[in-house]
């Protein structure tokens, strides 16, 4: 007999025996005990939050037009980064850029990992098998990459001025990924002379295929099947997933099955139709990958109310595609002086790093901002070094809801005499 | 109107103005869409893992006559630390010892805690106010000091050749923990001359109440109220809990309340009837704190069966109460030999370490071992060099079922020539 089967059954066993024993004694009082007991394996086998914590995902959908049609990019759902505690998205509040309402139905003992293309052996895998090979545990963000733009899913309410850190810059979380480096398993399988790229496709209805360098590939890439120590969740990826640190969310293939080692970009519908940021004069931007330094102070911020002067910590989350973050600034007079923010352990490559500042506030208006530094020395910027970027003005951003990704520019809180907290981007 | 009820009202109208439109011309399929179109804020404001994954805790219960009484440590919880990725354990998944069925259902917003006794400034603070002061997020381990011990609660099921590494190793689990230095709160208090003490009180039922010398209050202890991101767990101290860095788990007071500064350790019911461990000539081992090195192999462990012959990798987690984990070393031969392990970041101070090693094998028995060592240069015991610590013998240990806390012996798992892995530890 199973040993769990075995304490159940004893304790049960045990239970009965003593009510019963008791009767003689106390009839009324240890029998109704023994009834009421509850079983704890069930009441405790997984736990949930307080009924009292409200803090939720909020869907961003700009598109009903699409969702009704069931066009691709039908919703998404904004992280409430406001509400978080350290560096690490809690997997049941992790953003969500989908394609149908509801995830595959992966039962993970069916599934099948297949590398082929320009390989020496083609190679299968179960998760289990991809579960006995070397594996890595890294905290890595992922970032949708028309996260905080004005323009793209999410720009409307982006831009109120009653938008909280969930409405500007939602759509990145981080987690711990565990899995195996896509590289082993690359170099297991040989890759022939002449791969270039390679394209990853999911098991989801929509089968998004992405194409990736295979230099992305023989890097930092992930074959992911754990997420801040438990299976990856459905709605990203479960059972697997494609991990690309610091690249645009669109690379991190969710329900991978299927990588394809080839020698040119395919050109999967979401690189052609929807994806590429289009500038003023007309080019795309084709095949950009890695996400800028970014960062936003998480409280105070928009939405939120300072009760009275005083003491406050300024504390918020900064991250980069480049590589780790080396600094964050603070200004709490509108840009005119800054000063260094302290930076909090773990502070990992292409992750979320948790930065806090002292601030004392005197009752005036106050404008706060963060500027943060990756080690790569490339600095946040500002909104109008992100329009001259795009060849646009301000007023061209503040205008515009064509989608306008990779905008990474420094957001400004107000904070108003009556202690109310405001969205200052425009 | 809050933005976030504006965009789903904007939708909803949307929706059904498009709805509308549409009737015109495809009377039959756009209207369906429309109204099966399902909320998907609702679907996935808070999300959950797949049905499919089965991993929960399990109740070790060796004291239903205590639990009927309604008896102090009536009830533990094991954690699965054999399914586990990384170094995190997933919050729905930390191992409970509770004095209750069901933890205090606690609003934030009504809560105080109040630091008093020996100082010059009593203070009360809500949980919005500690939030307002500066914060540090650290990982760090809790654990029940019977963890993995031969006597105690989880005793029978630790002994057991069926064991899995929940069975010997659940009652430890390894968080982010974001809060307040208690340090800081205990220095704007102002600790008087002659204070050596402090007690710490939590708000459940039993009043749960514990002694700590103010040297440790005044090193790393924390004032906690979030864990992995989120506000903690009910059933882990919702909304307050005190974190003592590498100190036995009941040093860390749920749903703290109250810190009394004093000057002698108050004689708390838990202190004295409980939770001293006896050595067999009789002396309690009064006012022990601090966890020794300790480590146990997850994959490939107990309960589990290795398919085939082939390359497995061994993976596992280490951990220390006096510091960071420096060095894991692996055997698979039963002890003749020895070889490093891997260690994985983050490497945290009194923080689960994930730790890996290749391992071919070659079908024939095999004994795998992983053996720590800390930063301060202690190494995890065998079992027979813990026996002696206490006056005893291996043989006692196997029998025993008196509590013997703080047992931190090589773990063996013993590989068979079917593949099926045993427990073991006598």
């Amino acid at each position: 007999m199973n040993p769990r089967e075995s304490n159940r059954r004893n304790f049960l066993k045990n239970g009965a025996a003593l009510a019963g024993l008791a009767m003689g004694t106390a009839a009324s009082a240890l029998p109704a005990a023994a009834e009421s007991a509850p079983d704890i394996d069930e009441l405790h086998k997984y736990g949930e939050r307080s009924h009292l914590v409200k803090s939720v995902r909020i869907g961003s959908i700009n598109n009903p037009e699409r969702r009704l049609k069931d066009e691709p990019v039908a919703f998404g759902l904004k992280s409430p980064l406001q509400d978080q505690a350290g560096m690490i998205t809690p997997s049941s509040l992790h953003f969500i850029v989908s394609h149908g309402y509801e995830p595959p139905d992966i039962d993970p003992q069916e599934h099948r990992f297949l590398i082929h293309g320009m390989v020496d052996r083609p190679l299968i895998f179960t998760v289990d098998e991809l579960k006995r090979l070397p594996s890595v545990s890294r905290f890595h963000f992922i970032e949708c990459h028309g996260n905080s733009s004005p323009g793209g899913p999410g720009g409307p309410e982006r831009k109120s001025v009653a938008a909280t850190p969930q409405d500007t810059h939602g759509f990145t979380s981080c987690s711990l990924w565990t899995g195996v480096p896509l590289s082993l398993l690359l170099k297991e399988a040989g890759v022939q002379k002449g791969a270039t790229w390679i394209t990853a496709e999911g098991s989801d209805a929509s089968k998004h295929s992405k194409s990736i360098p295979i230099g992305k590939a023989l890097d930092d890439a992930l074959v992911a099947y754990g997420m801040n120590g438990e299976p990856i969740r459905p709605e990203q990826g479960f059972p697997l997933r494609l991990v690309t640190p610091g690249w645009q969310g669109i690379n991190n293939v969710k329900w991978l099955h299927r990588i394809q080692v080839v020698d040119e970009p395919y050109m999967a519908m979401m690189e052609t139709s929807r994806y590429p940021s289009v500038k003023l004069d007309g080019k795309s931007r084709w095949f950009e990958f890695e996400l800028g330094p970014k960062s936003v102070i998480t409280r105070p911020s928009g939405g939120q109310r300072l009760p009275a002067q005083g003491y406050y910590e300024i504390s918020g989350l900064a991250w980069s595609g480049g590589g780790a973050i080396r600094r964050v600034e603070i200004s709490a007079d509108g840009g005119k002086t800054w000063k260094d923010a302290q930076l909090h352990d773990p502070i990992a490559k292409k992750a979320h790093t948790r930065f806090t500042a002292p601030w004392n506030w005197n009752g005036e208006e106050a404008v706060l901002q963060s500027r943060c530094t990756d080690d790569q020395g490339t600095v946040q910027p500002t909104v109008a070094e992100v329009a001259k970027l795009w060849g646009a003005d301000v007023d061209y951003l503040r205008k515009t809801s064509a989608i306008v990704g990779d905008f990474n520019a420094i957001q400004p809180w107000k904070v108003n005499r009556d202690g109310s907290v405001q969205n200052a981007i425009f």
